[in-house]
């Protein structure tokens, strides 16, 4: 966020095996095991229906309207790899297309988010390139300024180190600090199981004043049933 | 809209029958047989392509970021009941998931419509639970504060009682009051008919300026054609 | 724009055959093509998945709430013309529905941009009739105050004359001056054998940062490199 | 809201004492005093600094872009009324000027909220007659579709009967129902009173956390405090 | 809006006398002598109270996040003009702050009029040069790519030509092109004084049903007054 | 960001001296000392004319509608600090009114940036307690869930660290990081004097494409000048 004109070579990144894991997840279950922290504001969109990811994140500050930094970025994406990209200011243009796809996939990115603009649209979607963006524009960017390469960035209003584990799926993305990985994923298990027999009772009608316990404190609260 | 804490549990439904033909109509039809008024505002879009619903509103008042109401509205729903949610503030939280949707379909809800987000929206789709919201995220809501249940609300700028038939598709949302859905279905039929016959001519090549006959009041308005 | 009151019957396209050219390229890459200019503003979106159109514009200058001169613009319809309405205002009522559809579809008309809203799309995607607007809603409109037919007007921020081309697709909509079509569709032959080649490139691994020769300038730029 | 060419020429109004009480309290106290319901969105903004008004609701429904029923309305109102205009859609035209403001005063209006635009905000400023809207425009409006006056509508998202209270200043618009202003004053007054106090506390430096006894709560949901 | 790289050095500008005359009227005023059109749309807001302007336009095509056209188009600035710019997309960033200020005003300029954002506010302020922006941000532009100065643009959704007339205040932004300012100037005389007599009316009570005699129109509609 | 329920009592400030410099520069130079990073997103403005703001940080990680941790963390204000608040979502609810104000002003608070809601705001001009905000309303927040106090926060797309630097004016909001300050004040120093030398000569009336020396640069991308 702070550092300009620096590319970072060496990043940690979180085992394959914890983010092969992670991926069974949802990001709601998943967002909800981080104690509700770590999504992106909702403007961030799939750019096609049925968009997921998730993998380490390379992180890269653009300028508006400039997307040299992807170009410097797709040299320290390893296989399984989640471009994050932030933006010093509000920017919808088409920083991102088929060509950097195809760059960035063959270097063995999973995917992409960025705080901007994306285009080639059909033919992400018939790549199957993930992209979460917050526009879609035709508009082609310079390569002018420069930014930095895995330094830790703002991407829609969400701190992201680089190695961070990142998750998209059509409820929105969230960062998983590097840190905290194995103790989200146990949250994660858990939760996933108390759903389930959650689900399982709303299903059998069991309504939620009644699973939660709710009926006392809503009666302390004051709420009145008026036939 | 001006009570809290209050849950009405006898509200009154229009008739199932008045429901199932008002089902066959789509919300541009309604909302013209309506006279043009009662249409939510156009923010809220159905969170999965071929979302469409009609039934009668339970209602529920919000508080930004909580849920606890759509718990206390579940149980006063009954078989194919809209819930029909409105926010004292604007919010994108993420109020509604599939537990929720588990529930209240488990009730015999027909679907939601909300002024604020939604999650788990996959699932929903699944499930085939039609959700009309503000936003999709991932971002779950406490149960802290009181709203209310089946009183007068306004959702995305339209009044809604409780028992007044709500009818959404792709093109909105519309509110039919109990007391107008005899003359709106009616008036629905008519201009269907009515509306059946046009486009017959107008596919024959008949010009909207004919068939309605604008041309005098077009020459009157001063329209000049220059070749 | 700035003519009220008018409509010229008398319009100048581009020959068919550079129409049909035009088709077989994407938004992104005649803009290229164009230098960068005449894309509309990226606010407007496809009412459904995999809307596309092409084809020389009939122009609309409509009033906020009021559709009357797409009625007038009907009669204006060349097999193949595309519909091309800006507003006065920001509008998002639903201007344009299935009956006009059906007339302007039956003059041989191709498709409709609008700067304002639309209804009536489940019906239009099932014609597939492609229509680029601003919203989706419901909302009725007037017949009450004069605008144009065929006069330049200003739709989503870019100037359209009529008669020039109109290319729409999922990356957006950009205008080609119809004096301009014949270097545009050169420019955008050329773009895209070039395009080819990059795209094996970087699918074999080769770095835009090497393919563009971009290393010389960034470390002019003073960009770092740290393990 | 659902009554279109209807005028309602007798509403009841709050007695003018208690208007006058009503006066003296800023919005914030009475939204709180009203249990926090009642308030518009805050989009709508007053046109120029220091605005503020007070009075019974004479309503408006309008249609976009036109402002028929603003000229209808001015016949309705009574010395100290506020006129209150919803839209069936969302519009930024300028539905209010100079010449109604002279009418409008005239006939003793104190002010209007409108949800659509406004102009001659020099010339309004210049008469001190308060507007709260929801956009400066200088686009004028035509006069050629019904709407109500005098009947309830929703304003910014806020149900309003004829004859509410209305009270705007710089932190937004809110709503006090007929039957609930006596109420209202009471919980007003005692608030303003337990304001002071407060108010006095804080000055001496008195934390929140020990004059709300918070402390305990704190603690109970885990709080850590960290040297 | 379809040339990059170019300047214009010689542009035609209206007589200084009629620039005068036309500076008498509000932009209201002017927009309805206009027949309404010639609009900015209504996100172009004043950066202080009280900014207003009028003179001839020197237009500029702004790459986003790029000022450099605005330098080149200092250059081709006479004493009274009115700096108008565009941008091929939507950026808040600062183009223009007190330098570029200073350096606009010593050649003459009366003022900017800029869809983009705008720095260094105070100063600006200050020197009591009017700018109307999108929004301010201190964020800094680059100076990389080309756009254009005196071609015809797009700014806020109006079409500008060099030369045109542009006139400001806090109503919003009207451009008169050259050719019709004579007509122009004649219709706002003769509205001014037309509205002169209709205020003095306003003023005296009549009402706008009466003074318009809208009473029969109203009624053929179907206007219904309820007691 | 990451971490909830936590509230650090020790942070480290820079030297009052430092700040005391600090304060006698605008926003935008700060800006450009810093190489054009640290600034908040241009949504946040202040809630009256002329507010400006300059200290180190005390941060505030919120929950949407709730401000018990703006109650926390009057207690860890240091005379001259600013509060920082950041929110888990988009809020526009007002979560800081005239009491807090009272409170925090009386630990010593220079002032507030709030990605969220203000009300009060005449009595906070009256005060002059300076705000930066997203929106003004009228409706209170609860006190029901916990965020963080004095830990690393994202505010408007910023990140933020306590005990940062943080100057807010007419222009946006810059963060100044602890370790940074010295040689942004090194780089300020320089830039001002260079823009007054850079003024004086615009002044007189030389050309920015001069003064930069942009005319071989402008000829090399392809400018052409036209008569």
């Amino acid at each position: 966020m702070y550092d300009l004109g620096i590319v970072h070579t060496s990043i940690e990144r979180p085992p394959a095996e914890d983010i092969a894991e992670l991926r069974q997840f949802g990001v709601a279950t998943i967002h909800e095991a981080m104690g509700r922290v770590g999504l992106m504001r909702p403007y961030l969109r799939p750019i096609y229906s049925g968009a997921a990811l998730c993998g380490p994140a390379v992180t890269v500050l653009l300028q508006p309207g400039d997307n040299w930094m992807l170009h410097v970025a797709a040299e320290q994406i390893h296989e399984g790899d989640v471009v994050v990209a932030g933006c010093t200011t509000e920017s919808t243009d088409g920083f991102f297309g088929d060509l950097l796809a195809t760059s960035m996939k063959s270097r063995g990115a999973t995917g992409l988010v960025i705080d901007g603009g994306c285009r080639d649209t059909d033919d992400l979607e018939k790549m199957q390139f993930p992209v979460f963006a917050r526009a879609i524009s035709a508009k082609g960017t310079v390569k002018a300024t420069l930014g930095s390469v895995n330094v830790p960035i703002v991407c829609a209003n969400a701190l992201v180190h680089p190695g961070d584990a990142i998750v998209a799926d059509n409820d929105g993305i969230v960062v998983v600090p590097r840190a905290r990985l194995r103790s989200v994923l146990a949250a994660a298990r858990k939760r996933e199981e108390n759903e389930s027999a959650k689900r399982e009772q709303f299903a059998a009608g069991v309504l939620g004043v009644d699973l939660y316990g709710m009926r006392p404190a809503l009666e302390q609260a004051g709420l009145k049933y008026i036939d």
